[in-house]
């Protein structure tokens, strides 16, 4: 995945796992979330292991904004800590990736992301088994205006939590939330527009339907950004994976524009990773204003979707040569053959234990080699070694310079 | 270093950050290092930042013993911490990158991390900056008794500080361990055995003289592994950067044969890296008798020594193809090239910003792209694209398929 975000011209930040306790307080206010680690350091300061990344990430940016070309894209892959308890696709300590671009205002940003997610994602071996499901802020306020939301943040929590409530509880937050039944009636017909699944054609005939309602500011540039995102996606190839969802929300408070979650197509519907346009949060950080998004994966739940496919790598990956010393005494032959495919680029290993031929071959298949490279007394003696392809079972003696590529 | 350490066979292995103080108390002994980030996590226990991965290393492989199949090659890039005063190569969050052994018992498992870690360090751009020292633990401990060391600890101590303190010292601290004045001069001549610097010629005779003292045991295996580590390292292409060293201790009581520690060539004698053996460990941790081996690589005394050397990668790496939009409606094209060419493995990035034709290769330029794409109308309209030389300057006209790899 880091490959993929370098092949998508990322560049990789590394942010520190222990951070001031008030770098959580500036983003949350307050109310800090009951999981995180903190604790006292040795100076009496109060401290917290990093739950997520991005304040890390926004805080560095402020710091050295100026001293950065625009656009800047960075990606983290950092270790993080959550209180809770532990349970399938959440554990205490979990690794997250992250991409960020600052300084793009337009939605060619969020088209990048969800490219370039894609890509770590296939990378990954995800490929085909995830769709995204994207939303935008803005039209999710002019919603709350249009339907007579009088409490707004129950309005949100509402659409957020609905996937995971029975149709009758939904609606009857929204009641609470202060909609009217017949708007009641609109939001799930909006929430529910077309058959599940993703279909283009499908897509722009909800973004007329939106259109059609008539939003109040600042709706309209929402519709025209995912009426963008959407046109655009097509160039990426990804456009057999994305669906409007106006059910996505993301919990934090900081999405101004777009946001997105990714599923498991299949199953259970666990978010893969979350993210949208936060263009207020390097301010305050006290960055200068800066239009900025980013997205995070998570490694767990990502690892439940591959190992649910049997797609999780298992075991070592295949070595390309195992050099058997046929004798003890062409061990130290054996050493120099290891270093020399090394050098050239080569994975390669060789016995550290004094094992007999048929053992060493037994581990060579163990390691799933691609060949073994036998050195044997009479070849050796005679300048060349035996090379077997354990696949086929076919051996042949060759010189030691057809072993290594061409310089 | 990863892509080097799997070259040599090496298998990645994941520890976790937050680990039971005990863990630390097992291997210590009671006296804890005040350096210690320990606090106490939300349900009460004792918990610490870990400060190595040795020990997160050695309980994980005592659970496993009985499943791995021998020898086992781990290598870890694990994020540790030391409360103590930050300073030039050294940090309270640092990264180490360790590579153990377990399950062979001969010194070719220390020739093959000495060799791996040469790898390592060559393909971080250390090449030809650093050395090693080597030593072994029962070398030491046959040369106390024969030296007639009452207080073996002290000897121990003012071998390790040997460097770091002036000659008198040094020899005050040997008086202090119990020596004569006769011995500390026997010991003396052998620590500063011929020229400073890497001689492999040297080292033979240096180990002819530690025959020549005929060591009480356990010397003497001591010695023979010395002498089959050095006969070997020439195998792996290594021998020009290995000197035997009898100051080289290591802090840790739990090594038991050969210790190593690898130093820049020039200026600040700060070890770079260091290990050894250490065959009880992995039954302190509650597993099976294990011959055992491993090294560990800090990252800020690389750092500092590949800084010194103007060998520390800068800035973000060269890009292979920016893509250039023309004017503004080719921008879903160029966001198409991009895609395409990242799908087929090659580097490519776009602009985000709407920015005008001189500024976009300027940004190229920036990136250090080997080639820009210039999608423009007249040539798109035509089916062909522009294809320009960064370095050169020189375009073609080319056709699409001719931009991206032979599939």
């Amino acid at each position: 995945m880091r490959a993929a975000a370098r092949l998508a011209g990322f560049q990789e930040l590394e942010t520190p796992s222990v951070e001031s306790l008030e770098l959580y307080r500036v983003k949350s206010g307050e109310g800090i979330s009951s999981q995180l680690w903190g604790f006292q350091d040795k100076g009496g300061r109060d401290v917290a292991l990093a739950p997520e990344s991005t304040p890390s990430v926004a805080r560095i940016y402020a710091e050295r904004a100026k001293a950065e070309p625009l656009p800047v894209k960075w990606f983290t892959v950092s270790k993080l800590w959550r209180y809770e308890e532990p349970q399938a696709g959440r554990g205490r300590e979990f690794v997250q990736f992250n991409l960020d671009i600052f300084g793009a205002a337009g939605v060619e940003a969020e088209v990048e992301l969800l490219a370039a997610a894609s890509l770590l994602l296939d990378q990954a071996g995800a490929a085909g088994l995830y769709a995204f499901r994207l939303n935008d802020r803005e039209v999710l306020e002019s919603l709350a205006k249009l339907l007579g939301a009088t409490d707004r943040p129950r309005f949100f929590r509402a659409l957020d939590n609905r996937r995971k409530v029975p149709a009758e509880a939904f609606r009857a937050e929204l009641r609470g939330a202060g909609l009217s039944e017949a708007n009641i009636e609109r939001l799930v017909e909006l929430v529910d527009h077309g058959p599940e699944g993703v279909d283009p054609a499908e897509s722009t005939a909800f973004l007329a339907q939106l259109d059609a309602l008539a939003l109040p500011e600042p709706g309209p540039a929402g519709v025209a950004r995912l009426r963008r995102i959407l046109e655009l996606l097509p160039r990426t190839g990804i456009e057999d994976r994305v669906r409007l969802d106006l059910s996505i929300v993301r919990g934090f408070d900081y999405y101004t524009g777009p946001v997105f979650e990714a599923f498991a197509r299949e199953g259970d519907a666990r978010s893969l990773f979350g993210g949208g346009r936060y263009d207020r949060l390097i301010e305050l950080f006290g960055g200068p204003p800066t239009p900025a998004c980013g997205l995070a994966i998570g490694d767990m739940t990502l690892e439940l979707l591959l190992r649910s496919h049997d797609r999780w790598p298992e075991g070592e990956p295949p070595l390309d040569t195992y050099v058997v010393a046929v004798s003890p005494e062409l061990i130290p032959v054996a050493i120099e053959w290891v270093a020399k495919l090394r050098r050239a680029g080569i994975s390669a290993d060789g016995d550290l234990l004094g094992r007999s031929l048929s053992r060493q071959l037994k581990e060579a298949a163990r390691r799933r080699a691609r060949r073994a490279i036998l050195v044997a007394p009479r070849e050796h003696a005679r300048g060349v070694v035996v090379e077997r392809d354990l696949t086929t079972g076919a051996q042949r003696e060759c010189r030691p310079e057809e072993l290594l590529p061409a310089a």
